[in-house]
């Protein structure tokens, strides 16, 4: 039972994936909220501890910082559901997330960007990761940041 | 009863729309998603078979084809909802749309453009269709596109 | 019972808050939802009567005209609240804002702008008013609008 209730956290030791600590908000909001079986969090901006990953994406530009912005950004979304839930198990499936790119008029590759989101949800959650995705291209993020998502799950009531 | 679960497709052709075919996902990511109920679709772009419409709209730009653009982002909403539910009849009603232009700094009439995917809901789904709205104007979005929406619905369990 | 009721009214009085009168859609949509205990409202603009506030935020800039627009979008959230739901004790918890700012590519603010409308969220609610919350910077905004925000609460079926 127990090594059933940790898959999840199992399979990110197997893919050498360490969460970092549970972000707090940068504002007088919550990270997270669970209503009726949904689990939402607020925006989560690309940053590592203090270290916003900057930016604004141009067309030519190579992805892939970007890319691991994005993944950036779902691992904090992942360590607050950790911190909210007690276990990733809780997520029966992962709805939505929404990803916004700071990015110039000219700037065409935010599904590229943002299939690093993706693909991380679907490497760590399996057939429980597929998702509906909007991405779109905005003017600037909190603290110039390059990315920012947010994230719906669907919650078992008890693992 | 064959006529009454066939009621929407019948005033689609009534009003001489034709779906397109229902597109796939440009990413790692599912079109639709059916949760307790509600229905939600990524967000679609403006984008008729493999052709984008493409641009950014600046004031004083004529408004038609944006217009245009939003109803053709609707019409691909529909045609996932169609294949995902097996027929629109089981739309009980119309939640949200949220309509993502590509604009520039200085235009206002986003409310306008997002019209042109309002109208033609409410003229689909008649007291099914009115729904709420969000719209704003953005940097870019994914392939050069002029507009993108994402749409929920409730959805019967069964029509 | 009655003073029970009305106790968030009670709340807006002691503040010296008058909502004001509940807004009109600027298109074809409606201004609120309220599907099995959600209610959400459409993206509100700052704007008091005929006059939108409005701008674009660049890096630099006072924030107390914008940190004012973002209380404005809440109040005419608040303001469409009250009259679907007779009440707005019934609203159980805010559950999320998600808020679009009007900025520069250069701007990074876009936190302290939003606090603007989560503190009178909570001034308001109390412990009823904590949220989650996406912050952007956007390239424009309906009708030239500054902030525009929209909200979603848990209702009670009955108060």
């Amino acid at each position: 039972m127990e090594e059933v209730q940790r898959r999840i956290e199992f399979r990110l030791t197997e893919l050498g994936i360490e969460l970092p600590k549970s972000p707090s908000a940068n504002g007088n909001y919550e990270t997270w909220v669970l209503d009726q079986g949904i689990f939402a969090t607020s925006g989560q901006l690309s940053r590592v501890g203090e270290n916003v990953i900057e930016g604004q994406l141009n067309q030519g530009d190579n992805l892939d910082e970007a890319r691991h912005a994005a993944r950036v950004c779902i691992l904090r979304c992942l360590s607050v559901a950790q911190r909210a839930l007690g276990s990733l198990d809780r997520i029966e499936r992962i709805i939505t997330i929404r990803g916004f790119i700071s990015a110039s008029p000219n700037f065409t590759e935010h599904s590229a960007v943002l299939d690093g989101a993706s693909d991380l949800l679907i490497e760590i959650f399996g057939d429980r990761g597929p998702h509906i995705r909007t991405s779109v291209g905005v003017a600037s993020l909190p603290a110039g940041g390059l990315v920012e998502i947010e994230l719906t799950a669907r919650v078992a009531q008890t693992v």
